[in-house]
């Protein structure tokens, strides 16, 4: 029987827990160190900066998370997503590869985002925080965080990359519309802002001086905690239940991958779709391989190095083991603005380091050719992040025309690009 | 049981027939009118214009049309699209009403348009037509005719009404990434739009004339047909498929609605969701209310008069009997761009006169503040002409809380307004 171009997955078998990599690594990654000390970074350290439950998850070695009832149930709002056949595009390509893509673009937010804000605003709801604030690179964490703190009555500061915030204004829109104090990062709000401008009044940000702005802010508001997106373990954690329903799905479909793709910023949407059949790797021996699909101007782990680094620009951050640009590099700007990350994060370098995911770099003209023929072909314009997957996805099929080799490949649609089309202007 | 916040239809109960109301209509809708003899429309002077499978849609009296596999097939890249229980917004207006609505944002074009342009592009490939034209307000038809031309390998010009065309830049992007050409009208590929600009420079365009100029270079371009997203009773009866589906999920959940909200236009997605449900008002008696939500600037049911009239600006349509307000109306300049059209047609215009529906007029503030609402409840920004829906939701369930009534409302999400941020930025 012909495999159905989308493969739903029934409501009752969402995932009910998350998966936690570190308890199935073959080696340990490496600690976080308190930059003073330079001492392993102890779980209370982290809980002025983040909510204890999500410290605890930070810190766990436990295989299995119970996702929360509250949680689930917002969960469904959008999930589970689909598992999409991409019929149209292999025949674009003309590939005995069979292509699947996990559709996280329905989500109301336009991203897997969500996945994460959800959990994070939820753990901090229930300790009684009322005030959150994080940072965004394109605003796709923005906007999901805006509505996630709106679902449980937290304020939200947002401090967005400057450059993202005059080139994306729609993007802030998004996050006000939902309640959200929405700041161009630097910014005189803070005093590492402030110093910034002092010394380049036309700074047009990073993710790593907004990060840092919105770290100081938690720390000097009452009742206030820091969220990040993307890089600590347990984001990467909530966003495993995309691989657990690809898992479920691809099963349906009768089907398991030979390949997973997925773009990198800081590893959220990569880990989140790769992490759950690694798993099978680490117990049963079966084998995937795992590509991370970097922007040439951002390679953090096909050109940098694994060392400690801080995670923010100031060096605010615990420092932490990974695979680096150095904390201060300054990534050109290119459309894909949530890839503009300097590092990886501890578990995906650790991964890297030990030869368990393989990265590519693919640089602006090859990514958008590659969203133009996807939204040509299977009807759904990708965010410019997302676009990096399907080019890596592209050479993959393509290699397997030339060697004839019929391979199922399986990559991850992190977000529609609607709030990115000025960006595909410049291609159209 | 609790009824569950979304509510999902199996793929396999996904409709395979579409509901032609005509069929069970008490009175008969007028007919059309040859404009030079005044004589009733006959099929084959349309099919100069109209495919011809969508011609004998258009005059059929037959109840029940097969879904044809290749447009299922490309339905399942988003059908059956969610029932959503608005538990959230129940919750902010504090109402006894149970409101439901049918989710057609999850498209990915982003609105329900699609439902009709894969069958119109279908119906014009198998004919053998290679080339397309039509016309587009807010440019949510013209996104839908894009990706269905592309699906079926047909070039396709769309003429985007010149204000629209300037104000939401980044829908002509959407066109075009999807490969189809943009014109902003009145432009001087045409007579008509010639003539327009001759006499007035600056005019900034309207649905009429968009649909003139479309309509002249179909019928004086080589083996090319016209195209129309609203008004027509086939793209009505296309649209029926989100009714049907609403008809089943809403017997999941074990409730009727006592009234169906749509925003109203030309009566597209009006038609859709609320049409399966009068039948049964027809064949069984069941009581169900319908209410059209139209912009106050272009009231055309509420405020307008039946009688025959152009579709389009220059008179070169055949005569539609129907509530307008005058084919030559310039309804004044409003983000809702899609519900700025002059009449309702045929079917929706009998109905209207019989009783079976009711209109009400929203002013594009009181739709702001509900479109707000809405996405600060139940988490989707949605288009600027849904928001007239949701407008007209609320003020029913604040009614039912005044009476302390508990009915049950079912509305449709007719598209996003990520495309559309532009208008919300003067609300935030």
């Amino acid at each position: 029987m012909k495999t159905p171009k989308m493969i739903m997955l029934p409501e009752n078998e969402m995932p009910r827990q998350w998966y936690n990599i570190v308890a199935d690594m073959p080696v340990q990654p490496q600690p976080m160190l308190n930059p003073q000390t330079r001492k392993p970074l102890l779980p209370e350290e982290m809980e002025g900066l983040f909510a204890k439950g999500l410290v605890e998850q930070e810190f766990s070695q436990k295989r299995w998370h119970d996702i929360p009832d509250e949680v689930r149930e917002l969960y469904k709002s959008y999930r589970p997503t689909p598992l999409v056949r991409a019929y149209a595009l292999e025949k674009a390509l003309d590939t005995p590869a069979r292509i699947y893509y996990k559709n996280e673009s329905v989500s109301p937010v336009g991203s897997h985002k969500l996945n994460s804000a959800l959990p994070q605003a939820y753990y901090n709801h229930i300790q009684g925080i009322t005030s959150i604030t994080t940072e965004t690179g394109a605003g796709q964490w923005g906007s999901a965080m805006s509505i996630a703190c709106r679902h449980f009555g937290l304020k939200l500061e947002v401090f967005m990359v400057k450059n993202s915030y005059n080139a994306k204004p729609y993007r802030k829109v998004v996050m006000k519309t939902y309640g959200a104090d929405v700041y161009a990062s630097p910014c005189d709000l803070t005093q590492y802002g402030k110093k910034v401008l002092s010394e380049d009044p036309t700074n047009g940000g990073s993710l790593g001086i907004a990060i840092s702005e919105a770290v100081e802010r938690a720390v000097t508001q009452p009742n206030t905690r820091y969220t990040l997106g993307s890089v600590l373990s347990h984001v990467l954690m909530h966003q495993t239940i995309i691989g657990l329903e690809a898992e479920k799905q691809m099963e349906m479909a009768g089907e398991y991958p030979d390949k997973v793709i997925a773009c990198f910023g800081g590893g959220s949407n990569f880990s989140g779709i790769s992490f759950p059949f690694l798993r099978h790797k680490f117990t049963e021996g079966r084998n995937v391989k795992l590509i991370a699909a970097e922007p040439a101007a951002c390679p953090k782990l096909t050109k940098g190095k694994l060392e400690y680094d801080f995670g923010d620009t100031a060096g605010m951050t615990p420092l932490i083991p990974m695979y680096t640009l150095g904390h201060d590099f300054q990534p050109e700007q290119i459309h894909a603005a949530g890839l503009r990350y300097h590092g990886g994060g501890r578990i995906v370098s650790q991964l890297k380091q030990d030869g368990y995911l393989d990265s590519c770099a693919i640089e602006q003209k090859e990514a958008f050719d590659a969203g133009i023929l996807f939204a040509r072909s299977e009807g759904i314009i990708p965010a410019p992040e997302s676009t990096h997957a399907i080019a890596a996805t592209i050479r993959e099929a393509l290699k397997a025309r030339e060697s004839g080799k019929s391979e199922v490949i399986l990559f991850n649609l992190s977000g529609h690009g609607f709030l990115d089309l000025g960006a595909y202007e410049q291609y159209v």
